[in-house]
């Protein structure tokens, strides 16, 4: 038995045959091209990657159980369709039902970082979990929340945006309209912002080297940099972990999950990244006496963590 | 047939005979004396205030189904023991069997503050929804978290701490060690705090004559002086309800509740709260393009929601 799932992002649709043991045996991809396209066109694609993976896995068609969507924008997974999704233009689309009359198979749906967070439950950091937080430091920061094994987004399945938690009051003007959302500080973007200021400080910084011109930098510069000895890379690391440990600590006194994992870019800097939130944690968290503690780490799956948590959405719904 | 609930708190023990229609129909009181008492003294005092409300109801002991308390400090529901409440002397008590003991009922526990929000939930401002969130701006700001009809609390039960979320990177000293805590500006002791350091910049206000003496300040002396007309004390307020709703919007954007409450003294001053924290959450929340809108609300149970909630907790292991 295999399940399906399709990681639809504003670059790539990304599928993939997942074996029961969350093993990836098969993939697709189709660029997404969403310029002049109508969701049925996309909803071409998106099955054109299906049976992509399908042939890849060397497959029969029969041998699947269930296949699942990880989208981007406001899903209605009960309705099998995506309310909003501003990236792709879709406005109240039926993009379950679509993906059916294209397959014959019935589909799940669940917004991308739910999925994503469901993936890395199943198969990788929260493996064995029941109460579990993803948070993904990225273009912006997001969340994916797993309470007693499944998916948690409010009433309404708009909830989980940890990155629009306001953690300065008035402070740094954040894409959502609001000022001060942790998104603004600890993103990778706002990551790049703090780099880029800290040079304009400071023109005898490596960093200016590493980066090679200003329009260059990236979310590595700065931990390249101290990697290399520069005090003012340093400075900048440390205030925009401290800036990413804020959150995080917010997160477990709310939360108190059994995991809380770290994904996206800047969590490859592994225990760089790590070591130093947990000793803010260990500090700040308000249950420093008790005796089970939530444990961070980082993400394991990567972009394979949204194909995994959309083949398995089905199970949601036993 | 009824229930009985134990609201344990720092100065008196209350308890009440609720009915099926979550009517308290008979009740006790007995002040907690913490002082040089014993974890016993105190456990049998509480069994003495259970006889009163069933002497003061008028039933048969036969007739109650199941009783439950709400507790201060860390408690672990599974084990029907307080974990600690450093408020009561308690450490790793086994407060139900010691109840049991002395009455012969099954006893439930939880925390007080998520006993209340159950209570909210089954029979005051979040009757009829299954997520729901309470809030109380009290000594300190407190949450109790409702998903799925069930509290939440996190894998070691010691989630739910909305009030220590950091609103302002190294903001005012909070109580539990961090700083800028949502609970050091929103609190009714943040409140006081604040109206005397407005006074003591202007000593033409209002809030010196209504208050009498600075040690007399309370959490209703600006909200009284701005209905006479003090700007001073408009201002106070304003920047009060404005710290409040940055945490109340947070919370929206995290939980979407289909219902968030607001409840302790401050809660008392209505729609002169309420209003104005609507607006910012409409301005200010993530999910602005969304149909279905979390509600903002005043508790309706006032003291009442922690016996009530207490008494059904036998509810959440069915």
């Amino acid at each position: 038995m295999y399940w399906l799932g399709i990681d639809l992002g504003g670059t790539n649709i990304a599928t993939g045959v997942v074996d029961e043991n969350y093993n990836i045996i098969g993939r697709g991809k189709v660029k997404t091209n969403r310029i002049g396209r109508t969701p049925d066109d996309i909803a071409d694609d998106m099955a054109k990657a299906v049976y992509m993976a399908i042939e890849d896995a060397g497959i029969d068609k029969s041998e699947i159980v269930a296949m699942g969507i990880g989208s981007p924008g406001s899903i209605v997974p009960e309705t099998g369709t995506v309310a909003v999704a501003n990236n792709l233009g879709f406005k109240n689309l039926p993009l379950c039902q679509m993906l059916k009359d294209r397959t014959g198979f019935d589909f799940y749906i669940e917004n991308d970082a739910n999925a994503a967070a469901y993936g890395e439950l199943l198969a990788g950091a929260g493996r064995g979990k029941k109460n579990f937080v993803a948070i993904t430091l990225g273009t912006g920061v997001g969340g994916g929340i797993i309470i007693d094994g499944k998916i948690f987004s409010g009433f309404n399945h708009a909830g989980g945006e940890l990155g629009h938690t306001v953690i300065i009051q008035n402070g740094e003007q954040c894409a959502c309209g609001r000022q001060g959302c942790w998104e603004a500080y600890a993103s990778a973007t706002a990551l790049i912002r703090q780099t880029k200021f800290a040079m304009h400080k400071d023109p005898t910084s490596i960093m200016w080297e590493i980066a090679g011109s200003i329009e260059n930098v990236n979310g590595l510069t700065a931990f390249d940099a101290m990697r290399k000895g520069d005090e003012t890379a340093k400075k900048v690391v440390n205030q925009y972990i401290e800036y990413i440990a804020v959150g995080i600590v917010n997160m477990i006194n709310i939360f108190q999950p059994e995991v809380l994992c770290i994904g996206g870019g800047i969590s490859k800097e592994g225990d760089t990244l790590i070591k130093p939130i947990e000793s803010f944690a260990r500090l700040d968290r308000y249950s420093k006496n008790v005796a089970m503690q939530t444990e961070i780490k980082t993400a394991e799956l990567g972009n394979d963590a949204g194909i995994i948590g959309a083949a398995f959405l089905c199970n949601l719904y036993k």
